[in-house]
C-alpha cells in the first residue's frame, strides 16, 4: 500500500509555505496584506511552493479555487499561545474532512516531553492509520516543550524529536533547526538563505517556512532564492541574485 | 459543498436576537414578561430579525409554533456562571438534535486561552464537519477568558478570538466589542445605538443583542432602531426617530 | 413529535413518590419495614401516586409486579454520599435499558455550579436526545453544590436551577423549596402539609416525596392528605382529617 | 428476560472460591503449590465449590480443562496494591470476552466513596446492562475505600455498601464481614468455621472464601467443613469433625 | 481458539531483538550503523533472532522486506523519557493495523503501580482481546514505576509484575531480571552471557535484547553466543567460544 508522498516532492526536495500563524500566535504578525489567505495562496501558486499548509477553517473557506493547482497539507490541531498550562494541542479536524478539503497530506503538532505527550501519541497513531489508509503522507511537527525540559534546542533534544516522529509513523518531520533559520522572527534576507542552505547540507528533505516568506516586501522573489538552494543546490551568493 | 448562510442574512447583513442568558447568568436578568420564551419569539418575529439563538430546551419547548417563520440558531453548549475552576463549555445539544429542532445554523461558545480550550477547540471541531455535513452554518461565540488572560477586552485579544474562530471553521464569529455595545448591563438607548454604528463602521457581519431589546420597554422601536443602522446604513440621529 | 407526559400527571399535577435514599444516604435511614422495596411500592400503589422513582436496580429486581400499574421513573445516575470531592454524579443506566424495564420517565441529577457542571450537563443532553426519541419525558434533579455556593437554598440560586433545568431540555425539573418542604429529615405532619400548600400556591406542577411518606407510620394516610392538597387544592385544615 | 442465577446456588446458598490475589496482592501470599492455577481449580472441582473467581488472563490459560464442570466467574477489573492514590480499578475484560471465556457469571469491584467512585459506577452500570443482555449474573465487590472514610469496617458502612450494590443492578453483593472472616490473613480453622457460622446466620447468601482454604494444608477438608456449615447448616462443632 | 504461539519459539526457548530504543529513549544510544533499522533487521535476519520488536512507524517504513523472514512484534505503545509526570504510556497502533503491517505479536508496555496503571490495564484489556481475536500472541513489558515504588529491582516487586502480566492475559511477560542483564548500560561479554545462562536457568522462555546485540561491533558473534545458552543450553565458557 503505497503512501503518495511525490505530491509533495520535487526532485525528492520539498519546500512548504505554512500559515498556521493566526491560531498559533494570533494576528498580531499579520499586516493588511498577508492577514488575507488569497494573498498566500497567490504566493504558493506563483512561487510554486511543494504545499500550503492551513487549519481546516481556512482550507474549506479558501481553497477551492486553488484546488489541484496547490498540494495541500491541512494542519488537524493547534492551539492558541495563551493559555499557560503543560501545552496540549487536540484534533479539530477528522482525515476524512481533510481529505473532502483536497488534503494531499495532513499535518499533527505534538509537544513531546509535555505532561500530555501521550494524548498526543494517542490521537497521532490514530490519524497515521487513518491516513495512510487514504494512501496520504502525514507530517508531524515535533515540538519539544513542557516543564521536563530546559533548552528545547540543543541538538540531542531536536534528534530525539525528529526520531520520535519516525517512531510514530510520520512520513515527514517538521523540526526547529538550532541555528534557528525557522520559529523565530523574520530575518534578514541573508541569514534566512545562509540557514536553508545549512539545512540542507545536514540532510534535510526540504523547508517549512512562513514568516520568511509572506514577510517579505517581495514573497516571489524569496521564494525563487529559496528555490534555488532547496531544489538546485545553488549557493547562497547565487540565491541572492533572485532577490535583486 | 454550498453551506446554508443566507437565511441569516439581509444585504449580506445580520442581527441576531440572543436568548441564552438563562442559562449562562441566571434568570435573575429577567422580569415577568421578558422571562417568558413566548415573548421573546415574538420579538424576534414582529421585529423581524435575522434570527433567534436559543439553547435545546427553550427550542423543543417553545419553538414549533414559529418553524419556518424565524430563522432558529441552536446553542450547542452552555454552562452557569457559578463555578470558579477555568472556564469550559461542553456539548450539550447535538447537531442532529438541533437539526430536528428546526436549527438553520448552530452556535457553539469557546474560551479561549482557558485551560480547557483544547477540548472546545476538539468539540467544535466535530461540530463543524458535522454541521457543514448537514450544509448549515456555525457561529462560534469566541471569548477569552481563563487566568492566563489579564484585560479580556484588548483589541488584540479580541483579534486573536476572531481569527481563531475562522482558523477553527466557524462561519460566522461573535467576539465583544471593545467599546462595549453588548455584553454588559443594559445601557442608554443612544449608547446602544451609538455602538451599533461603530461596530458596524468596523466592518462587522452584524450583531447579536439579547438585553438591549428584550429589556427595553419597548422592544419592536429598538428592533428598528437598529436595522436602519445595520441594515440600511443610517446615522444614529436617523435611527433614534423609530424610538420615539 | 409528542413526548408522553401524561402518565405523569393527573389533572395536570403529579405527586411522585422517591425511593433513591438507599444509594443517595445510605440505609440508616431505612427501618426493617421501608427497607423492602415491595413495602414501598405497595404504598405507591395503593397511595395511586403519580409515578415511583428508582435506581435501576431495584426496577429490575422489583418492579415486574408492578408494570403497567404504577408509572416508573428510572433514575439514571447516582453517587453516595462519602466522598467530599467537587458533587459528581454519572450515569449508571443508560435511556434504552431503563425503557426495557418499564420505564415512563427516566430521572438525572444535575449538581449546578460543580466543577463537574460540565461533565452532567454533556450527559445530560445525550440523555434528553435518546429519551425524546424514545418520546418519554426526562426529569432533572438540579441541586446547586459545591464550593463556588454558599447558601445553596436561596431563591436566586433555586430560581437559577429551575431555570438551567428547562434550558438544559428537561419537561420536569425536581428543585429543593427553600422553606423546606423535603430534602431535612421527616416533620411533622401538619408542618409537611403545609409546605405542600405553599409548593402548590407557588406554581409548582407537583411535589416529589420520600421520607415524608414511607417513614411515616401510615403511609397511605399521608398520600391521601398529600392528595387532596395536590390535586384537589384543598386547605391544610382539609388534608389533616385525612389522617385521623 | 431470567438471569441464570441457579448456576452458582446450591440449596439457594452459594460458597465460590477466589482467586484473584496474584493481581490485587501480588505473589507473595502464594507458595510453590498454590501459585499453580491448576491447583486451585482442582480444588474448586474436586471441593465441589459453587463458582471460582479468576481474572481473565487465568481463564483463558487455565479453565477450558475444566469447562462445564465448575461455573466460572470471570472479575473484569483489578488492581495492584501500590499506587497510593485514590483506589481506582478499571474493567480490563469485556462481558462478551468473559462469556466467551466460559463465564457463567461476571464479577466487578467497586471503591464505594473514592473520588473514583463515579467512574466505577459508570463502568459497572454498562457492564450490569451487558451481562443481563447475555442473561448471566453481575457480582459487585463493594469496598467502601478511599480518603473519605474513616474505619471501612463498621456495620454502618457495610450496610451502605450491601444496599449500594442492589441499587445499582448486582445480583449478588460481596461484602467484608466485620467480624473479619475473610479479608485478613489465613487464621486458625476454628475461627474461620466460627466467623462462617455468623455470616451464614446473619443472613448472607453464602460466602466467597480464597486463602482460608487454599493456603490450608488440606483444602479438601476444609471444603468439606465450609460446606457443612454453608449448606447443610451445621454447627462449628460438627464441621470441624470434617478436618479430622 | 489456538493463540499461534510458535511463530516465536525454537525448542519453546525465544531471542527476541528489541529496537524501540529510539522513542524510549532517544537517538543518543544510536551511532551511525545502529541508527539504521536496515542494519538491525539484518541482524535479526542473519542471526535467526526469534523475532524482531519495532514500533509502528519502523515497521511500516523498514519491515517489507523482511516479512515473513523474520517473525514481528509491533510495539503498541510507548513514551519518551522527558516528562517527569508519573509514567503513563498510551496506545499509538491499533492491533488491525499492527497486523496489516505483519505482526506475528503484539507488545505494550504496563506501568505497574504508576498512578496511571488504570489506564493502561484498560487499554491492554481490550489490546488482548483484540489480539486473541486474530489468533496472535501478546506481550506485556511489565515495568513497575512511580512515586509509590521504592526499589524497582526487588524479587518481590519484579514477581509481582510477571504475576500480573499473566493474570491481565498475557501470553508472554518480559520483566527485568535484577542481576541486571538488559536494562542498563552494554556489558563486557562475559557479564551478558553469565546473566543470560542465569536466567535460563530460572525458568524463563527466553531473553529480550537490544544494546547488548546492535551496539556490539560483532552482532551476529554475539547473537551466536546467546543462542548456544538460549537455544542450546550450553555453558558460558562454551559460548564465549563464539565471540572468537
Amino acid at each position: 500500500m503505497e503512501i503518495k508522498l511525490n505530491k509533495l516532492l520535487t526532485k525528492n526536495k520539498s519546500l512548504i509555505l505554512t500559515y498556521d500563524h493566526g491560531l498559533e500566535h494570533g494576528p498580531a504578525e499579520f499586516n493588511l496584506r498577508n492577514i488575507d489567505t488569497d494573498y498566500i495562496l497567490n504566493i504558493a501558486l506563483k512561487g510554486r511552493f511543494s504545499a500550503v499548509a492551513l487549519q481546516s477553517g481556512l482550507a474549506e473557506k479558501y481553497f477551492h479555487n486553488y484546488r489541484k493547482k496547490i498540494p495541500l497539507i491541512v494542519k488537524l490541531n493547534g492551539k492558541t499561545n495563551i493559555s499557560q498550562v503543560e501545552p496540549v494541542s487536540r484534533q479539530i479536524c477528522s482525515v476524512k474532512r481533510a481529505v473532502k478539503l483536497g488534503a494531499d497530506a495532513v499535518g499533527y503538532t505534538i509537544y513531546l516531553g509535555s505532561d500530555f505527550e501521550n494524548v498526543m501519541f494517542s490521537e497521532f497513531g490514530k490519524i497515521a492509520e487513518e491516513a495512510h489508509d487514504f494512501r496520504i503522507p502525514v507530517i508531524a511537527w515535533m515540538y519539544p516543550r513542557g516543564k521536563g525540559i530546559g533548552n528545547d534546542r540543543s541538538t540531542e533534544i531536536l534528534a530525539y524529536a525528529a526520531r520520535a516522529g519516525l517512531e510514530l509513523g510520520a512520513d515527514f518531520v517538521k523540526v526547529a533547526y538550532n541555528h534557528d533559520a525557522e520559529g523565530g522572527p523574520k530575518k534578514e534576507n541573508k541569514d534566512t538563505l545562509q540557514c536553508t542552505a545549512e539545512v540542507m547540507k545536514a540532510g534535510a528533505a526540504g523547508l517549512a517556512v512562513g514568516r520568511s516568506v509572506w514577510q517579505h516586501e517581495e514573497p516571489l522573489k524569496m521564494a525563487a532564492a529559496l528555490k534555488r538552494i532547496v531544489f538546485e543546490n545553488k549557493s547562497v551568493n547565487e540565491a541572492m541574485k533572485a532577490l535583486k
